[in-house]
């Protein structure tokens, strides 16, 4: 399994990833899910992926070949070559598409497993403003909107009452940082395919901040810490909570 | 959807089940989920379903019939004639698996749909002790033991891990049932399939206090109070927690 999240926000765009596969229970491994596809002066462009790992990296070693030329163009076509993130985001898409049918094309149709992968797809082109996607395993994608500032792949549910909770477009950058960490904790205590170490990439709105990227490993002081202060506030806050007043019956 | 939860500890047993079903999103209602099957000075059976309604709702209707008769019996076979809980979970089990069997060959082998229910069953022999199960699809099923003291069927994932973090075999009957309502909260802000009333059944483990039965409506007091109060926790718990000391570099 695997959870990725990302959170477009008024002040950046935050991406966070873990690491874990599994191929059944006794087939655990790292991967890194959060890939930086491209980083210069002119562009900031990240992707996360959940699903089938050999789709996804088929679809990069896709992306990196260059898919096959269409109408209006003279070559293959890469992200580089792509105008926006709109136009790359389809060009992943589309990547995506195709190594999910030639994966599921050779694997024939009687293979029991489900070859589909999915896709955060973030980032910036210079001077403009920074763009999340979730692009599907069909190839098509949404984009982030400031209502719903973030977007979940992979093993979502139990990390998504925090975020559903307390974020907001306006939510203050490190702020949701830490509420993205403690959703990876909620999900990390109920499902064990979820693991980390994580990796965090943080694009800040202003053009002159650089980005910067994290990697919490197990060790990780501050995650431990808010990990262990989380789970004692809780149990505060539940204690806290009146008992049902109907119960008196069967005491 | 559907979201039941059932709790077998020290003190007793709790069942929970919420209400709402739908067949899409503009087709929703309410029917109940929690059954009492039997409840007599011998014994107390209730069942909570998920899954599809018309396969539950026929195995039930089947129970009610009576079982084709087996090489060991006279004549069809009913819950209350099973000699202990464990057979009755069989007996529901089976009329499960036929139930589904049955619509599944109606329907023919190219719908679209999965005929599939699952069921939680609780309850008490007298003088023998509180049991909980919870039934595949398939007709098998398995027991509550006190190393986790609660199961779950339908849209489970949202509400677990607040189970995860507080639910104990020792926990107090009226603390269970405040942290039960807790997960129902959490499930029924991030699942509107999952909805009010809310039935609930108690049965304490001293078989001379009577069991309980309640059902939570929307205009609960207790429930609303628990639920705004939770949320105001939750917001001040996370805002306690301390900020990432890496954002400082982005800051």
């Amino acid at each position: 399994m695997t959870y990725c999240l990302g959170m477009l926000l008024k002040d950046g765009l935050v991406m966070i990833a873990d690491t874990r596969t599994n191929a059944g229970v006794d087939n655990i491994s790292s991967y890194k899910k959060l890939h930086i596809l491209e980083q210069s002066d002119d562009r900031t462009i990240i992707a996360c992926t959940a699903g089938n790992l050999s789709v996804t990296q088929s679809a990069f070693a896709l992306l990196k070949e260059g898919l096959e030329e269409d109408e209006d163009s003279s070559g293959p076509r890469f992200p580089a070559d792509m105008p926006n993130m709109h136009r790359v985001a389809g060009l992943v898409g589309e990547a995506l598409q195709i190594s999910r049918e030639e994966i599921k094309e050779t694997a024939g149709e009687d293979s029991q497993y489900s070859f589909s992968g999915s896709m955060l797809l973030g980032g910036r082109f210079k001077g403009r403003p920074l763009r999340l996607y979730h692009i599907y395993k069909e190839g098509n994608f949404i984009s982030c909107q400031p209502d719903r500032p973030f977007m979940q792949i992979g093993e979502t549910k139990y990390g998504k009452p925090i975020l559903d909770r307390a974020l907001e477009f306006e939510t203050p950058l490190d702020d949701a940082v830490k509420t993205g960490l403690v959703s990876f904790d909620s999900t990390m205590r109920s499902n064990l395919s979820v693991g980390r170490p994580l990796d965090i990439a943080i694009l800040p709105t202003d053009e002159r901040t650089p980005a910067l990227f994290r990697r919490i490993e197990q060790t990780d002081e501050y995650f431990n810490m808010l990990s262990a202060q989380w789970a004692i506030a809780i149990a505060e806050a539940r204690a806290a909570l009146p008992l049902p007043p109907f119960m008196k019956e069967v005491e």
